[in-house]
């Protein structure tokens, strides 16, 4: 069995790669060729939870252990903290554990890297709203997505773009031009794309209808992740013909999925699985005029195909240390 | 974080400590001081099963993974192997990931130890029926709770018991006296504790009231674990007075307490949490010539409870391989 910290997985995969290994995950997933049990939440504290999500897919059974612990906000420890272990299918035996929260966070970039890819691979510029971990990891996305010229960067406190800025250089790399707006409405008047990636519990760009009328920006929301949060606001739902979404368990999970169902701001049957586009099952035809929304929840699944990647690399490149967890009297 | 391996995990805890570990552990159970979702079972193929354990016990979060593969019997591979994970309950930081192998075996072995303590401390004589891998710990943890002097050893497959004593032998390091055994009945005969360590379906002890009544032996039965599955007969059951068990949810779970109840070979009130022996909450008056009947199905909080333990000592002994999941960009 192998164990590979954060600075081992950092090295096995580039975004890149990632973004394919997103998009056979998809294809699996319209396909139907894996396993996937329930999500499991446990409360630990007040707001503090425990996670287990696993899935089994190809010749592996995939679990990742996550804590969220929105109380660590007062410690210097991070909100997020995950491990992905991996066993094989056929026998059960211990391959890989990861760290797995940078990889969540690759993963998530990795998504709306095949949104992009799909919807809006011409695009020059991208706004992100939120400027947390997840953000690093969706602008490089978008960098390796599309042809992006200029990031426009919002965040209700200001004094986090700074450092954000910083980081982001030094992951990805680049000297694309990045440019800190003073207000959301003006990091949506310059952005062909628009990524959200908050935690907020009500829409973080504007409920104006003027805003998404006439025009074909791609929207990425990638933030909310149960009941009560939402980033996304009823004009835009109202302003596009489609709604794609990565997980059918969305309309159940998310409050960017189940408000705009439950309200009629969309039709049931214009929320759409992106795998669904990828592999031909569903055809749309979207019009110059309107905006392109695309949700994404996640899953088990994708989680553990970006692990299965992240080991295969891994022994490839020898990383990680050995463990021996086998059974001897 | 640290990772222990087999050889980590034996050199952390001895089955002595284990005892006191379980102990303790019941004491817990007893005061309701913890918190113990349902276990999840998730069917891989056919008979081979997919596990998950969790439960918060003082400050940490513990989770078993485990894998149940019957097929692994034509594969040279361990039918079950385990991992132990912990994190800090209130952080949700990663503490340990351990091979959970060996300690289920030394944690269930423990659990046997305390009831042997409780109710035949005096004993000189110890059976066992089946001679696997549980069993060699049941051994340990019978010489470690008793004065034993004589071993007595009964498997269907005859061949396996050499290499058994063998093993038990490199474990104990004690050269008490083992004997083989041609019948289950030769061993009833000589055994003052009973141990059943089987995966049967049908009861491993005859069915014949006579072995049982006018008599005070401890028959300890770890083997079953699901609702088809039983190793003791129903004579047993109404020869004895009392019948004591580790679990609660045991009585949904196991043959070997479900079957009883429903049959009504035992009242329901009759069947008694050890922990509510151990702390007084329960009393009762055993007969110098009634059966004892103890049966653990063992639960979530036991593994974390010695794996919490065997951390600790890891970090007190320096012991496994430290290993940085923490995030980073």
């Amino acid at each position: 069995m192998i164990i590979l910290s954060e600075k081992d997985v950092k090295r096995a995969v580039a975004m890149k790669e990632a973004i394919q290994v997103m998009k056979d995950a998809f294809i699996q997933y319209a396909r139907g060729d894996y396993v996937m049990p329930a999500r499991n939440f446990y409360q630990v504290e007040d707001e503090d939870y425990f996670l287990l999500m696993s899935s089994f897919v190809k010749d592996v059974i995939g679990l990742k252990v996550a804590t969220s612990f929105p109380s660590n906000r007062n410690r210097n420890v991070p909100v997020t903290q995950a491990m992905i272990l991996l066993m094989h299918r056929k026998t059960g035996k211990p391959l890989a554990m990861m760290s797995g929260t940078m990889l969540t966070a690759i993963k998530t970039g990795a998504v709306s890297g095949v949104a992009i890819q799909q919807f809006k691979q011409d695009a020059k510029s991208v706004g992100l709203i939120g400027t947390g971990q997840q953000g690093l990891y969706q602008l490089l996305a978008a960098l390796e997505s599309a042809n992006i010229k200029n990031i426009y960067l919002y965040n209700r406190s200001e004094h986090k773009i700074k450092s954000f800025i910083e980081q982001f250089r030094r992951l990805s790399n680049s000297d694309v031009h990045i440019e800190q707006m003073g207000s959301v409405e003006a990091l949506l008047d310059k952005s062909e794309i628009v990524i959200t990636a908050t935690t907020s519990f009500t829409p973080v760009i504007p409920d104006v209808p003027e805003l998404y009328q006439n025009q074909d920006k791609l929207f990425v929301a990638v933030g909310s992740f149960d009941a009560a949060m939402r980033e996304l606001p009823e004009s835009l739902f109202r302003s596009a013909t489609y709604y794609f979404i990565d997980s059918e368990d969305g309309k159940k999970e998310c409050g960017d999925i189940i408000d705009p169902i439950r309200n009629k701001w969309m039709e049931e049957d214009d929320v759409i699985l992106l795998s669904d586009i990828l592999t031909g099952k569903r055809q749309v035809h979207l019009k110059s005029n309107e905006p392109i929304v695309f949700k994404t929840v996640s899953m088990a699944l994708f989680d553990t195909c970006i692990g299965y990647f992240v080991y295969h690399k891994a022994k490839e490149f020898n990383l990680g240390q050995k463990v021996d967890l086998s059974f001897m009297n």
